[in-house]
């Protein structure tokens, strides 16, 4: 396995992944990049090429077998362990983000909750319970956590990721509708519906 | 205006547009493609380049001026007028969505709430109505709705996707962690946090 894989594959990964657990959880054990294209809409070659990286994946004619290529991708991504996530920020959206049960069922466990309004700290969400920001420092860096998610307003969002980053966290989905200015080692991924329905009204006639 | 303008310059305008409506509200009246690259993280000659595809936006020295910027990639992206959204779907996740202020701020005014469990028919979710997802044909057609949301479980998502298509709806926002299989004139936007969160572990030691 090469040390470095282009960080566009690396992208398209996670989706490769996702439309092999769902075949394989419809009980389906072997599949084709023809197949996994149709399912994606991702050209075959393109797959066969982002595939490729790992080297003998998949043979001419006999397919990939979905366990097999499942588990590598797994390796890859590092996503055969669970991941510690902080959440910052408990109102609506947060509040939201922390009930969603997705991130459990793929491996991503929100270990701690923090907001900053004095009222909430010390009640719930769920399961969980409110942390204060300014315990940021020491929660983050006495677990180890490296994965945050921010789902604060848009104004306190920068401050938030400056703290987060201090502790040690390195990659951040950020739920703000804002940019974060990050330095180099930190990843940020960002999660913004309105973005998402703005780039298909430009279609739309 | 030239009537083409590539996929990927229409992906990056809507964050283009985001940074200026934020700079506007901080007062600022001009900016340069300098300084909205370090806000972004994207170079200063590609925003020049991005922007240079209407004519005319900024000269060099002078910057660009926010407010008429602004208008213009809101008329390019058509979003200077208000959006119907439908959303289908009204769990947990659903009712998040609806509840996401984010959206009447930015114009996508969520119109009609559909789900199919019997029991939530006639409720409400916050302000909306849960109406029967049967009711889609009919309500989306004399709506003449273009957009829809989709946030039902994974297993029913290909089936609602298609209703909405047969309805009239042109562009889905897709909150199911599952790809839609749409015709070539339907667009599709997803929503999968966990995907983000996996094309960051991978980077992380």
């Amino acid at each position: 396995m090469p040390s470095t894989i282009p960080d566009i594959v690396i992208s398209r990964l996670p989706v490769y992944l996702r439309a092999l657990e769902r075949l394989s959880q419809e009980g389906q054990e072997v599949t084709s990049s023809h197949e996994l294209g149709k399912h994606l809409g991702i050209s075959s070659a393109q797959i066969r090429k982002d595939l490729s990286h790992f080297g003998g994946f998949g043979k001419q004619g006999t397919g990939y077998k979905i366990a097999f290529l499942k588990d590598q991708l797994r390796q890859v991504l590092k996503v055969e362990r669970e991941w510690q996530v902080a959440l910052v920020g408990a109102g609506d959206l947060g509040s939201a983000v922390a009930r969603y049960k997705g991130f459990t069922e793929r491996g991503f466990h929100i270990a701690y909750v923090f907001d900053s309004a004095p009222e909430k700290i010390n009640k719930r969400i769920g399961s969980f319970i409110i942390h204060p920001v300014a315990d940021i420092p020491k929660v983050i860096a006495e677990n180890n956590i490296r994965l945050a998610m921010i789902a604060v307003p848009a104004e306190n969002a920068q401050q938030v990721a400056e703290m987060l980053i201090q502790a040690g966290v390195r990659a951040i989905l950020n739920y703000a509708p804002i940019n974060l200015n990050v330095p180099d080692n930190v990843h940020v991924q960002y999660i913004d519906p309105v973005i998402h329905l703005q780039r298909m009204t430009y279609y739309l006639t």
